[in-house]
C-alpha cells in the first residue's frame, strides 16, 4: 500500500532517533523480561472481542454499564484462566483502559478481608470472592462525608439478643456515595460504619454486607441502593459508582472483620492493639497511582509527538530538520519552538514519572520488610513521600494531558485523539485517594519535625530531608547563591540538587519560623498555602534526584543488566534528567529567585539553557516516546497511531459515526421540513 | 418545608453580604435594564420544554444531535415570533448553553453574505436566510489546514462554457472539517476556496454552495458529507460539526459573493479594492468572546461557591465565621484558607472578565464608527488587544472552570455540578478563532512596531502601550523598583498599574533587544515564546487598568446611572480588582522579581497582602456570586443551585439515572450470574 505523506513524516522522523529504542524501553521499565511479559498481558486483553473500544464514544451511560459489566466477567475468567500476578493483573487493566464494576473486588474487597480479617473469615470468604462466587465493593465514603473519615454516620448496633449488628443510615447524609461496583454488580460490600455498643461508639469499623441475593440478584430488603450517575467528562463511564441507604439492616455478628478489634458474643469490645500498618496500605496505592500517571503521561505525550511530526502548518524554510524531503512541503507543527517548549518538557516528565513510580515502589516494598520484622523507622519518611508523590505526580499528569490535547489544536477537540478520555480517567485521582491540597499537609508536617530533629540530633535527620541541615544556620543560608557563571553550569546535577534543596529548606524554615511566631494562636490551615508549596518543593526535588541517581545507575557497568543502558541511551536521558529539572526551575522560577539564590543574570541564563537543551532533543523525541511501547490498542488514538497515518484515522473514524449511517438526519421530517416550508416553497 | 442544613448554611451566607446585589448586578451588565432584558430573554427559553437539560447526560451522540435539530428549529421560530436584536439573540444562545447545529446560520452564513455579498446577492438571500427557507452554515477549515487559510486545498474553478464554478477537492486533506451546522443539517454552505481561472490561481475566495435539496434535504451528486464524530469530554454533543469532499461539483457563477472581487461572464477578474474591513469581523468575535468568558467563569465560581459554602468537613473550631449556628457542626470548606486563596481570585478574575468584555465592545463599537468615516487609525492597536486578550482570557476561563471543579472535592467529578459540560464548552475557545498561542504573536508585533514608533515619535504611541516610553532610557529603567514600602501600598493603584507596566516593557525590549541582536539571522518563530509572555502581560496589563477605570468610573458622582454604584459596592469591588491585580503579580512572581523591580521583602509583602484580601473577602463571596445573576436553569447544577440544597439534589439526580429504573441491571443473566454460578451455588 502506498504510504500517505504523514506515513513518510514519522517514519522519516524515527530514522533520526540517535539512541536504542529497545534499550530505552528496558530502562523504563526495568528489563527486557518485564517489557516482554507486558506486552503478553496487553495482547492478552487486545485479542478479545469484549474489550474493543470502537464503540465507546456511541454508548450512552446505560450501555456504558452494560458492557462495564460484560468486560468484568470476561476480566474474571481470564484472571482465573491464566497464572497472572498482581502486576499483570494491573496490566490488564492498563489495557482495559477504563475502570470497571469488578475493579473494587480484587482493588479493595478482596485486600480488606486478607488484611483485617481473621484467619477464619479469610477461609471463609477469599475463596468464594477469589472465584466470583460473590462480587465485592468497599463502601467508605458518604454523601456528606469524604476526608473526615472520623466523622461517617453510617451505624452497626450490636444487638445482643440475636448475636447480630443492626447497619444503619442514621442521617440522609450517611447514605454511602461513590462506591465503585456498588451501582449494580456487587453482591457484598465492606461497610465502613461507627461500631456502638449499649450506646457506646467505639469509632469507624468495617463489616461484611451482603447487598443482593445470590439467587436473582435483587437488593435485600433495607437497603436502597443504587448507580450515582454519569461522571464529569464522560469518565469512568462503565463504572457503576454507586449509593446505598441502610434501614436497620442486619447481618451478623461473624461479618464484621475481627483481626484487630474484637466484639464478642456477649458484646464486649477488645482494642485493636495499636498498629500503623494500614499506612502501608496507603502508600503501596500512591506507589500504584504514580506509576499509572507515568503510563498516562506518556501516553498522552506519544499521541501529541507522533501528531505534531505528522501535522504540517506554514512554510518556515529555516525551521525544518527534514529538508532532505520534499521542499514543498510546509513546516511540521513539532519544529516549532513554542511547541517543542510545552511539549518536551512534559516527555521529560513522563520519564521521571516513571522513575519516580519505580522507585517509590521500590521504597514501599523494603519498608513492608523492615515493618514485617517489626522495624517502622522508615515508615514515617515514606509515608510522607508517598503523600507528596500522590499530590504532585496525578496533577501534573492532568495538566498535562490537557496540554498535549490543546497542543494538537483544532484536532484536538475530536474525541478521537483519544487525549479526552485519558483525561478523563485521570483527573479524578486528583480529589481521590486523599484530596491533592489536603495530602501536602502530610509532607509539611512531617518536614516540620524534622526540624525540629535537625536541630536537636543532627544525625538522626532522614536522608531526602538533609537539606534542612542547611537552614541550621540562618544568616549563612540567606546568603547562599547559585554557583552558575555559565549557561552550561546548569547541567551539573551538584548546581541543580543544591538549588532544589536551598530551595526546600527555604520554604520548610519559612513554614516553621511563620508558626513559632504565631506562638500557636493561629490555626494549622492557616498554614495549607506554605504547606502545598513546600511539599510540592520537595516532591519535585525528589524526582530529580531519583531520576539523577537512576541514570547514575543506569551507566554503572557494575548495575544489573536490566537497569544498564547504552551510552547513546545515557545521553538521550541525561537531557532528559536536565530537561526535567531546568524546566521546573523555569516554571517555578520565584521560588527560586525571589530570596536572590539566583541572580537576574542567571534567570536569563536558564531560560537561554531551557531553550538550548529543548532544542537539542528535537531528533529524538519521536524515539522517545516510541520507547514508552505503548501499542495503538492502548493509545486508541487516530492521530498518534504507530504508523502516523493520522489524517486517513481520522476520516475513517468520521465514517463510522452512526449519524453517518442515513443519508437524511432523523428530526427531518418533524423539524427541519416544516421550518424550511413554513414560508411556502422556494425552487434555487 | 423545613429548610435542610445546606439550604440553611447559604442563607446565613447570604446575610453577612455587606452591599447592594442589585447594585453590583447593575454594574457588571451595565444598568438594570439590561438585566431585566437578559432576564426576560432567558425565561423566554427556560419556558419551553425543548429547552430542558435535564436528560442530556443520557443522550447518546446521535440522540444529541436530533435534539441539537428540534432546539434549533424552535430557537429560529422564537426568534422569528419575538423581536429580538443580536444582544438578545447571543443572550438566548447563552440560555440554551450548548451549541446548535443551526448557530453558525446566523452567526457566520448571515453575517458574511451581508458583509461579502453585492446588493443583488444579499437581496436574493437574506430574505430567504432570514425567514429560514434556507439553513446555511460557513466552510473554511479543512482536514489539513485551519490556522494558514492561505493553503486551503479547495478549488473553485471558473467554467467559461457554462457560466459556473467547479468546487473541487483537490485532495484527500481538502475535505471541509469540523463546519459546524454541515453535519446533518445545512441546505447551503459559504465555502472558501481558491479562485481559479484559465490555470491561475487568485486565492481565496467565498462562493454559496448548495449541499442538500430543498425537497427531501439528500445531499447533491458530487457532495460526500457526514458528521465528523463527537467531541472531548463530551462537549458540543447537540453540534453536527461536519465534513464535506467536494467532486467537481457545479454551481453558478453569481454563488460567488462579489461585493469585493469580481468574475465577470467572459471570466475576467476584478481585484478588490485593498479592504482591512475583515478585521472587524474578527475583533467583533474576539469581543464576544471575551463577554462569553465572564459568563462562563462567573459560573464555575457561583457553583463552587455555593457549594463548597454548605459543604462541610472537619471541625476547625477557630476557623468559622458562623459560630451564632450550631457549633457542633463541621467547618464550611469554604472557610479554609487554601480554598479561599484558590476560588476568591477567580471571582475577582471574573469581574475583570466582565469589564474587560464590555470595555473591548466598546472599543470595537467606536473602531467601527471611526472606520465607517474612512478613519481606521485605532485598528492596528484594537486588533492586537483583541488578540491578547482573547488568548489570555480564553485561557484562564477553561483553567479556571476546571480547578472550580478540583475544589469541589470528590463530588466534583459528578457531571451533576454542571462544570464539566462548561469546560468542555470552553476548551475548544482555547485552540478556535485563532490558536491561542499563535495570536499572541499579533499583540508582540504590535508593540516591536511601537517600540520602533516610540524611538522616532514618542507622542505618536498609542495609549495602551505608553508604557513603552519608560524602557527608552534603558540604565534608568533598569534601575527602577517598586516602590512598596509597607503591605498596604501595594492597594494603591499607581503602584500596581506601575508595577505591570514596568513588566509589560521589559518584556517587550527584552524581545526587541533580541530580535535586534539577532540580526534577522533568526527565525521569527524563535521568539514564540517570548512573545507568547509579553502579549499574557500586556493582557493582564489592560484588564487590571479597566478594571480600575471602571471602578473609578462607578463612584463618579457624574457618571451615568447605569454605571455609578453605592459606596458599599465600590469597596467591595476595590478588593477585588486589589485581588485580580496582586493575585496576577503572586503566579507571575519572577516576572517582577526577577530583575529586580521586586525585592525580597516585597515578595514576602506580596505575598502576606494577597492572605489579608482574601481574607476581607470571605464574608461577601456568595453575595458576589450572587450578583452575576445566573438563574438555577442557566447554571444547571445540583451543587450550586441558589437554594443550596446541594445533597438534596444530588441525590435526586442520581434517583433519575435510568440505570436505577431496574432493580436488576441489564447483562444480570448473560454475564453476572453464570460467573456467580461457574463454580456452584453457594448459600450465605
Amino acid at each position: 500500500m502506498e504510504q500517505s505523506q504523514n506515513m513518510k513524516d514519522l517514519a522519516f522522523a524515527r530514522t533520526k532517533t540517535t539512541f536504542s529504542i529497545t534499550d530505552m524501553t528496558n530502562y523504563l521499565y526495568g528489563g527486557s523480561s518485564n517489557v516482554e511479559q507486558r506486552r503478553y498481558v496487553i495482547d492478552l486483553i487486545a485479542r478479545e472481542p469484549i474489550f474493543n473500544k470502537s464503540d465507546w464514544p456511541w454508548l450512552n451511560h446505560t450501555e456504558a454499564v452494560k458492557r462495564g459489566v460484560a468486560m468484568s466477567v470476561r476480566l474474571a475468567e481470564i484472571k482465573m484462566e491464566h497464572e497472572l500476578n498482581d502486576l499483570d493483573f494491573s496490566t490488564m487493566i492498563e489495557a482495559i483502559d477504563d475502570p470497571l464494576p469488578i475493579l473494587l473486588h480484587n482493588g479493595a474487597f478482596i485486600q480488606v478481608i486478607n488484611s483485617q480479617g481473621t484467619e477464619e473469615q479469610i477461609d471463609f470468604w477469599i475463596p468464594k470472592a477469589e472465584q466470583y462466587q460473590i462480587i465485592g465493593c468497599y463502601a467508605q465514603t458518604e454523601l456528606g462525608h469524604g476526608s473526615n473519615l472520623s466523622s461517617l454516620e453510617t451505624t452497626a448496633t450490636f444487638v445482643k439478643e440475636t448475636d447480630q449488628w443492626e447497619i444503619h443510615s442514621t442521617t440522609f447524609t450517611a447514605a454511602k456515595w461513590w462506591i465503585g461496583g456498588l451501582g449494580v454488580a456487587s453482591t457484598h460490600a465492606i461497610v465502613q460504619a461507627k461500631l456502638i455498643i449499649d450506646g457506646k461508639d467505639y469509632g469507624a469499623h468495617v463489616f461484611i454486607v451482603p447487598i443482593r441475593s445470590l439467587e436473582d440478584h435483587k437488593p435485600f430488603p433495607g437497603i436502597q441502593v443504587g448507580d450515582i450517575g454519569p461522571k464529569a467528562y464522560g469518565g469512568f463511564a462503565k463504572m457503576d459508582n454507586g449509593f446505598a441507604r441502610f434501614n436497620k439492616y442486619r447481618i451478623p455478628r461473624e461479618n464484621m472483620l475481627m483481626r484487630f478489634s474484637k466484639v464478642s458474643k456477649d458484646g464486649v469490645y477488645t482494642k485493636p492493639p495499636h498498629a500503623k500498618l494500614s499506612y502501608g496500605s496507603m502508600v503501596l496505592l500512591r506507589s500504584v497511582m504514580i506509576r499509572q500517571m507515568a503510563t498516562y503521561l506518556s501516553r498522552a505525550t506519544t499521541i501529541a509527538t507522533r501528531y505534531l511530526t505528522v501535522r504540517r502548518q506554514f512554510n518556515n524554510p529555516t525551521q525544518r530538520n527534514d529538508a532532505d524531503l520534499n521542499p514543498g512541503l510546509e513546516t511540521q507543527v513539532i519544529n516549532y519552538p513554542m511547541v517543542q517548549n510545552r511539549l518536551f518538557p512534559m516527555i521529560a516528565q513522563s520519564y521521571a514519572l516513571f522513575v519516580a513510580g519505580s522507585e517509590m515502589m521500590g521504597k514501599y516494598i523494603s519498608l513492608m520488610t523492615g515493618m514485617s520484622s517489626g522495624n517502622i523507622d522508615a515508615l514515617a519518611e515514606v509515608h510522607a513521600i508517598s503523600s507528596a508523590l500522590k499530590s504532585y505526580c496525578t496533577t501534573i499528569a492532568a495538566a498535562g494531558a490537557e496540554e498535549c490535547r490543546k497542543l494538537m489544536g483544532g484536532h484536538g477537540y475530536s474525541y478521537f485523539t483519544g487525549l479526552s478520555h485519558l483525561f478523563a480517567m485521570i483527573v479524578p485521582s486528583n480529589t481521590y485517594e486523599g484530596d491533592n491540597y489536603v495530602l501536602t499537609q502530610q509532607m509539611a508536617r512531617y518536614l516540620l519535625k524534622e526540624i525540629k530533629t535537625a536541630r536537636a540530633t543532627p544525625d538522626k535527620v532522614t536522608p531526602f530531608s538533609r537539606y534542612l541541615l542547611l537552614g541550621l544556620s540562618r544568616d549563612q543560608f540567606s546568603r547562599a547563591f547559585c554557583k552558575v557563571s555559565q549557561d552550561s553550569d546548569w547541567l551539573i546535577p551538584e548546581v541543580q540538587l543544591a538549588a532544589f534543596e536551598h530551595r526546600c529548606a527555604r520554604l520548610a524554615f519559612e513554614l516553621n519560623d511563620a508558626i513559632e511566631a504565631g506562638e500557636g494562636c493561629d490555626n494549622w490551615s492557616d498554614y495549607n498555602i506554605e504547606c502545598c508549596r513546600v511539599s510540592h518543593a520537595h516532591a519535585q526535588y525528589v524526582m530529580a534526584l531519583w531520576f539523577t541517581e537512576s541514570v547514575q545507575e543506569a551507566q554503572d557497568p557494575e548495575a544489573d543488566e536490566d537497569r544498564r543502558v547504552q551510552l547513546a541511551s545515557i545521553s538521550a536521558l541525561k537531557k532528559l534528567l536536565n530537561l526535567h529539572a531546568l524546566s521546573i526551575m523555569l516554571t517555578n522560577l520565584a521560588d527560586f529567585c525571589e530570596d536572590g539564590y539566583f541572580s537576574p543574570a542567571q534567570c536569563q541564563s536558564l531560560r537561554r539553557q531551557v531553550k538550548v537543551l529543548v532544542a537539542s532533543l528535537a531528533d529524538d523525541v519521536v524515539g522517545l516516546v516510541d520507547a514508552f511501547d505503548h501499542p495503538d490498542f492502548l493509545l486508541d488514538s487516530a492521530l498518534g497511531a504507530n504508523d502516523g497515518d493520522a489524517y486517513k484515522r481520522l476520516w475513517d473514524k468520521a465514517q463510522s459515526e452512526p449519524l453517518n449511517r442515513k443519508d437524511v438526519c432523523d428530526g427531518y421530517k418533524e423539524y427541519i421540513r416544516p421550518l424550511l416550508k413554513k414560508h411556502g416553497d422556494i425552487k434555487l
